[in-house]
């Protein structure tokens, strides 16, 4: 049997997953301390009681499920009413109109990466994908055999693409260009004017771009979300979304893989019939989860949204002003939406910490403070820190980092 | 763009879906005829009043939800709680015990059919297929770049394995033998003695078994549902499940990828490791449906799986009862499980209807009637008929089907 299993010929993916390193940090807290575990690791702001699904999502899908209408299989690609909905709620901050055709619904983002990636992929292909980044994109285009290819964020200048370096990476086998807005691990907002720099760029070089916006909408700074489905007359878009973020249900694993595009690229009969067949092999959402989405997005109150908002603008200030206070720490640009931003650990001023995954592992030893290791996201000798917390735990958990970090300090 | 997307280069799997054909049915139906559209084409009972999921089932979802515990990502292999029931459910039926570590949680069974290519997957890698089949295998191996080759069942043997062309088609790439008990689209059910045979040529060829199981206890003959893990000493055997049929709840999407395999080939830290990665890039169900389980499987009654296998054994009955007094259609062997059955027409005493396509087409624009054309399962000039029907619907269906044959039948 070992032909058939321990088959090493087949590399598994090598790279740090965010999950399988946020275990081993968790298996490193020391109970024995007494602090109560503090995790600023996970993009998962559900496990906190400051940030809440609205009574209206969780009422829409109680009702679909005891409509018990909706317990058979939905078509794989999503059911008719979905996709509308989904069309008409994306499309009211786009220049056109999205057609339900459009929307493909998707367990989750995640899975919406999967098909993004699964498509475009052909022998010798490649994508770029920023650094740091989400690692899940990495993950699946090993999976998928399609070739990653990093270009930098820009972190003085709110990591934004370095446009210079994608033109240089491309080549005739680039397939697309992924961007994440509002960022994920960065917190960046982009402008209207980087957007269009980007669909001018990636038109210059004959690829699409894949704009992950799981994080949509959830921008708390001077700059707006604006989708870049909104630059889909200059070069088509793959526009990735789930429920997750912007209503707190990230278990609830609804997504969807958009075409952003006017021009109708994708239109053309074999590349939809692809698209369809793949959905035909993927398990899919829930179908009654499915079919609470239209009352979802009609019932959810503006004062959900605001609320959220304003509670991730308080949470990100708290963390900056804190983090402002911790010499040992430096962000270099204040995060303007999603949920998590990135600091740089000043090695040069601690002792007996070689780097970042060091300091985590201590951190959370010592301390019971859980932060991502930067090398996961593809920064080393940075960390993640997700400020989608209750403020009480983002006070005491950089209150203990800074303690973590005035132990280790050089003496000067 | 042409390049990005229009790229033929890529081969779309050209093989038929049963959604797609029966879509295409559909769509040939004359609602002018008059008559109400009679689906017996689909896998999907919930459709039909008479076969409904338990109210316990339900509530535990309802419950789940509104907790307000479980809008948070799972663990991507799955919830503890929900591997542990799974793995206790399932090791009643077995002379082993299965770990929570063998049991991991799929959107459906169809993503645990993909979950198992993908893993087997590797340059060259060919796995066996029955034929009629379920064609997801083959489309989930030609995205996954696995070779797909056919063996046949025996419809005058119970539509038992053909071991011996399993073993003339096996070679040092053959990964696995599939195989679908209770099955689909065939409705056998496979003896101890037949699954031990099955092992053991497996064994011998040193390759593994899927046992798709997704009908699992839909047994409604004389021949008892066992499972093929009950071998997992001879071979190591894949088994791959669902809530789906049993439940009656095929839109909830929660099935299970499950290594019955005592002797811990797939214990293996890398092999594990594969499968963990890979679960990252899937989407997973819902988490509150997940956190349901325990509760579905501990409160619902064996009187609500009594009912469900009555009404089987009773409407298997009365569709077997109706084809035989159908001289155009034969069922050379009655069904025993799951919730279709393959029959064989009789073209030679039929005008004007030239093979399976020819025949299911003209029946849903003359009659609104809807049954799977063999081909689409691999048989050709044969017809799947869904038996989990009402009653009702099967005697106005197979009515129609007889009308229909009548019209067509040739003078003698």
């Amino acid at each position: 049997m070992e032909r058939s299993i321990a088959n090493h010929e087949v590399e598994t993916p090598s790279r740090i997953t965010i999950k399988g390193i946020l275990s081993l940090l968790m298996e490193n807290v020391d109970a024995g301390n007494g602090k109560r575990v503090i995790s600023l690791g996970m993009g998962d702001p559900s496990a906190y009681t400051c940030f809440r699904t609205t009574r209206a999502a969780e009422d829409a899908v109680v009702d679909a499920l005891q409509s018990q209408k909706f317990n058979g299989y939905s078509p794989t690609v999503g059911l008719p009413q979905t996709r509308r909905a989904i069309a008409e709620y994306l499309s009211r901050d786009l220049p056109y109109k999205l057609s339900s055709d459009d929307v493909f619904i998707t367990s989750g983002c995640t899975q919406a990466i999967d098909v993004a990636l699964a498509m475009l992929a052909r022998p010798g292909a490649n994508v770029l994908i920023p650094r740091p980044g989400f690692p899940i994109y990495e993950l699946c285009a090993a999976f998928r055999h399609v070739e990653v290819r990093h270009y930098d964020l820009l972190p003085n200048k709110g990591w934004e693409v370095d446009l210079d370096a994608v033109q240089a990476l491309a080549d005739r086998n680039t397939m697309a260009l992924v961007i994440l807005n509002p960022g994920n691990p960065c917190g960046n907002v982009y402008t209207e004017q980087h957007l269009k720099e980007i669909a001018e760029t990636a038109e210059k070089l004959n690829i699409l771009v894949i704009a992950d916006e799981v994080y949509g909408h959830l921008a708390f700074g001077d700059t707006p979300f604006v989708p870049m489905g909104r630059y889909g007359t200059i070069v088509p878009v793959l526009t990735l979304g789930s429920l997750s973020k912007r209503w707190i249900v990230p278990g609830w694993r609804l997504g969807w893989f958009v075409t952003s595009d006017p021009c109708g690229m994708f239109r053309k009969p074999k590349v939809v019939e692809r698209i369809k067949k793949y959905f035909d092999i993927l398990g899919g959402p829930a179908t009654f989860i499915q079919a609470a989405v239209p009352q979802i997005i009609e019932k959810t109150d503006e004062a959900f949204f605001e609320k959220n908002i304003n509670m991730l603008r308080l949470t990100a200030d708290i963390c900056c002003r804190l983090i402002s206070e911790i010499p040992f720490l430096t962000c270099p640009d204040k995060p303007k939406g999603s949920m998590a931003m990135m600091v740089k650990l000043n090695l040069s001023l601690l002792e007996d910490i070689s780097d970042d995954i060091d300091f985590c592992f201590k951190l959370a030893k010592e301390e019971s403070v859980i932060i991502l290791p930067g090398l996961a996201v593809g920064l080393k000798d940075w960390v993640r820190i997700t400020f989608a917390a209750d403020p009480s735990s983002l006070e005491e958990g950089l209150g203990r980092i800074k303690s973590f970090c005035q132990r280790y300090a050089k003496q000067s």
